[in-house]
């Protein structure tokens, strides 16, 4: 194979695109490590890479999936996966989690963890970037997902424990956002953060073997309560599974699910808007973020912010004349 | 009285600042007017007379009060309003949303709409001003709310329909949000809007002397739904309750219920701690668009945005090499 003639790419980075491009792990992996580097000349060579790339991204369903620790995350996209590679599906595994550590965060972490997905080779698992911020994190997890799609994973889980907002980001980068309960629902242990249930595409009851009736008591309430709320979509209403992952059952009508979703979504032409609708989103909050990073760091901001701040805090000043005042320290564009 | 002396206050606003803390409603309403009005002059004079009143605002409990039309939302301000006047309070209701037109807004449009409560001396009603953007309309609002406050109005309702954001927008400046209900829920002419139902401090099921039995299920449903989320704090857990705005039943028990609240919240050193959070945040939120404004005006940017954001929606480009090359127009600091 010969290299791809890509304007500013070096040999080695058209390399890394073949082998990308070929499906080699290794050469994901290194790619991905190149994009969650934070030295600049890596992030120039990653974004290269990553534009070269950019044609051959997007051919995959990206499915965002949240439960809180002792839900059976692990064991749930396990089943899962196993379940997608023998339908000839191949599935890469990305966390995001502002808390994970550069040894390897929340996946790695743990030894245990989807051991025998993580050893087969249609699968590709990778822990959360070790970036502080979450913003950092999901834009590392966005990049790493493009580059996933562009090496052939045709499934993209990208899970979270939710930490902070990162339901949010993680519906906001998926084309499904699946939220994983246990049965004993409103057991404040893992009663669902404020804005998660408005965010779930689908809720899927794990662990529903153990407890028959509890678990159908649960899958009721959340019915409900998912009646109260008006449906993103006039297409799609949030459907209640239960499954046991430990027992593999129910994984084959969850996926069935999945793929009734992004019929659904595609036929109403939903589907590719919430793509669009996300990759303007990102720009903007990276944009938004951006200016707010340049509007602290300016001198003359720097100097009055802490007293403002005070000021509004202490009630001496209306936020409004606050904000006003400090942005009069910038000149007429900024 | 003599006026006070406010250094670049002029003789009349110093009588309308005399005039808005003596609780004269005339003045307290020119006083809005003025803050209401777009002429820069006027803002400035607007801004000098709030900052002279701000040492007298804040006493107050403020009460956002949302409900889809049809849940008899006048009906329950004006019978609450009555109810407050007879225990010795002074209400002010002001409204948030942006469709309100000049001609009165979602208020004064309706001549028979809180008719007995109009005409209280005790009681002060606002229609929403007419600034187009809900942001522009809640800058306001929140104006008009500090200076009902320094008229002496210690019971401020900031009501709204629910257009675009105006839920978050009012939960965001009062101390407890209520949200009306219908018993019938379910029914989609008024289920709860994605993420209202996370904002609320307290539920009131209105009219529900009409069917009884479904007034319950429609109690035991919410309170079922609420059990499911994690509380916003953990010394409040959102009650649910039932009244009658016609028939006046249930009313006093709803403002005991949020007496206590106030009492809960303030023992916890939560209710200053949500006005200091929220002051904080209004302040930031006018940073991020003013910069983004600022952004937009940009010539640089001007001529690059359009050409960078169909690139994103197409999927041409990431959003963040986007973003970055949109913000590398700027200089240093902008």
């Amino acid at each position: 194979m010969h290299p791809v003639a890509e304007p500013g790419l070096g040999a080695d980075d058209a390399r890394l695109i073949e082998g990308v491009l070929g499906g080699q792990r290794r050469a994901l992996a290194k790619a991905i490590t190149l994009a969650e580097s934070s030295r600049p000349d890596h992030q120039q060579r990653a974004a290269a890479v990553l534009d070269a790339l950019l044609p051959r991204t997007g051919n995959s369903i990206r499915v965002g999936i949240t439960g809180v620790p002792g839900v059976g995350k692990s064991t749930f996209i396990e089943c899962l996966g196993l379940h997608l590679i023998d339908a000839g599906h191949r599935i890469a595994v990305l966390a995001v989690d502002p808390s994970s550590t550069v040894s390897g965060g929340s996946i790695l972490g743990d030894k245990t963890r989807m051991e025998e997905l993580s050893h087969r080779e249609e699968a590709f698992i990778r822990p959360s970037p070790s970036a502080g911020a979450l913003g950092g994190v999901a834009e590392k997890t966005r990049e790493a997902m493009l580059l996933c799609e562009a090496a052939g994973f045709d499934v993209i889980v990208v899970e979270t424990v939710g930490v902070g907002q990162s339901e949010t980001t993680v519906a906001g980068m998926t084309d499904i956002f699946v939220v994983l309960q246990l049965p004993n629902a409103g057991d404040d242990l893992q009663a669902i953060k404020k804005g998660v249930i408005e965010l779930a595409d689908l809720v899927v009851f794990n662990k529903a073997d153990i407890d028959g009736p509890a678990a159908d008591a649960a899958v009721a309430q959340m019915k409900s309560a998912l009646s109260l709320l008006r449906p993103g979509s006039e297409h799609w209403r949030p459907p209640v599974l239960k499954v046991s992952a430990a027992k593999s059952s129910g994984i084959a009508e969850m996926w069935a699910t999945v793929e009734r979703y992004q019929a659904t979504m595609s036929a109403a032409g939903e589907f590719e808007a919430r793509r669009h609708r996300q990759a303007t989103a990102w720009m903007w909050q990276l944009i938004d973020s951006g200016l707010r990073h340049r509007f602290r760091d300016h001198p003359g901001i720097r100097a009055a912010l802490p007293g403002v701040a005070a000021a509004v805090e202490a009630g001496e000043t209306t936020p409004t004349s606050a904000a006003h005042r400090l942005l009069n320290q910038l000149n007429r564009f900024f």
